[in-house]
């Protein structure tokens, strides 16, 4: 009924509010939410402490959606979970590359030609894999913490029972549904199937104290 | 001269600084902002601490724009000052309804819907009026800081005496017209006509240790 | 190959990041800033503490692209750079000019207008220069912190010799080109062309305690 076109491009950098230098919460962040945008979107990844150093320009195609950045590890979840995928290196550069933002000067304009359908020859050059590849499984770390103060996990809610405990610091929380069924901090499967920790009414992250990174577990 | 087509759709959320659990302030907030909107404007306004819980999700139309979220009072300050107004009920349930995000899976489709004129049949049912009722006239609290940490009360200024005193904790704040005029910490009528709370060239909310829902009266 | 369409309107206020009340630092990043965009696009600037004083709005047009704004010496590094350039005042005023929020009701529509290229007869009057205009040379201050951390100054980099070092209060940081080859806080050449402090993988300006406005100098 609505119009059905994709959104084209999307932007997961430090400007929203994704970890600036953490690799693994936010390849896992990545790949946790790619699936909800359409098939044919193009995301434009940048968590890239490593940028002006030596580390390879990548597209990654996954499941029918493009994943255009450093080849630090940041699409490597998104890869080893995807069934249908190709890799390929970013052969191009620009007349003029800075040494910092590589999101203006590379990895942007790849993003919109892939989007537009009209990648110019020899722009993308065929690759294996992507050469860094972190750990696929369940990331048992806060992998984001979200304007609410919520704080995400990298733990897919699936699998994990409602009877469980999440043990973080020395609190162990159980499970709610909603904020309006959690009588105080609790875990909760969040919109994007991930384990996610909040508190009713409150910033979770100020008031649990978290930060990305931290270690979680899962616990009866 | 320029074109005169509406922007369509405007979220108001959390994301645009908007206080994340207080419905009253945001109410008033949403009813001093809708009449700088085009009439055909489409609201998508969610402060929706009672997510995933038994309030119902409604769309009010008043003076000929339109208010999408949850009925738990958002909308009331708007229906109650409105000549022209219906309330309808969303009756359509999407068919991946998460419990923690319906913003994104119940009340932006509907606005999307009523955005483009293409509302499916059954998605809408007639209803009276908003079930929540917050009270409808001035709010004597601070209900906004915002990016400057300029401080917006709930109080319509038209009717307050320009040699009136705001009241604040224990400071008796006069009116200016302009930052330019004051010489210290002021009231003044902002750009909404409301009650704001000022400091020129200093964020205000640091200053006065203001915060949203702070109770302020006016005073000779 | 790619479109070519440049981005019409292009706003820089408080709500960027940029420095709500610091007009020299704000008249710096913009001269850096705007050669990045296209010819033709259009600057609304907004760094205003005289709103609703005496000061005029003014059009500066340089080197092909409009910035519109107050005359309060934002716009000055900008025309005192350029050689193509033309300065217009706004004689316009809107039926309806709030007090504070000249950004919505004066500013906006007249970057539309110019945007859309067509400005209403006798909304513009031809002027010789900013009345206001602020030292043109490199200023040696911090004029912008950006979501990072990082600490932009108002120094071209290209006239300073990279065995040169940044003094900032008591440290002296040395040149790095990149991120991965900097052992500590040091200083570079950002995307931009400026002169900017940065800490691998840290918020610089946490870390080092600095702000905008500040002081600093290069030396050997």
């Amino acid at each position: 009924m609505l119009g059905q076109r994709a959104p084209r491009v999307l932007v997961l950098d430090g400007l929203n509010d994704v970890p600036a230098f953490a690799v693994a919460p936010a390849a896992h962040l990545l790949a946790a939410l790619a699936p909800q945008y359409p098939v044919g979107s193009v995301f434009l990844a940048i968590v890239d402490p490593g940028v002006g150093g030596a580390r390879r320009a990548i597209v990654v195609e996954a499941e029918g959606r493009h994943f255009v950045g450093p080849d630090n590890g940041l699409m490597s979840v998104v890869w080893q979970r995807a069934r249908r995928r190709r890799c390929h290196e970013v052969a191009w550069r620009p007349a003029r590359l800075s040494a910092s933002f590589h999101g203006r000067d590379l990895f942007a304009p790849v993003a919109a030609a892939i989007a537009v359908g009209r990648v110019p020859r020899g722009w993308l050059r065929k690759a294996d894999a992507p050469a860094v590849r972190l750990p696929a499984e369940d990331c048992y770390q806060v992998v984001y913490i979200d304007h609410y103060g919520n704080a995400m996990t990298g733990v897919r809610a699936s699998a994990v029972r409602r009877d469980a405990h999440l043990v973080v610091g020395r609190r162990r929380l159980p499970f709610a549904r909603t904020f309006v069924e959690a009588k105080g901090p609790f875990w909760t499967e969040n919109s994007l199937g991930l384990v996610e920790i909040a508190v009713p009414c409150d910033h979770a992250a100020s008031r649990l104290g978290l930060r990305v990174g931290q270690r979680i577990r899962i616990a009866r």
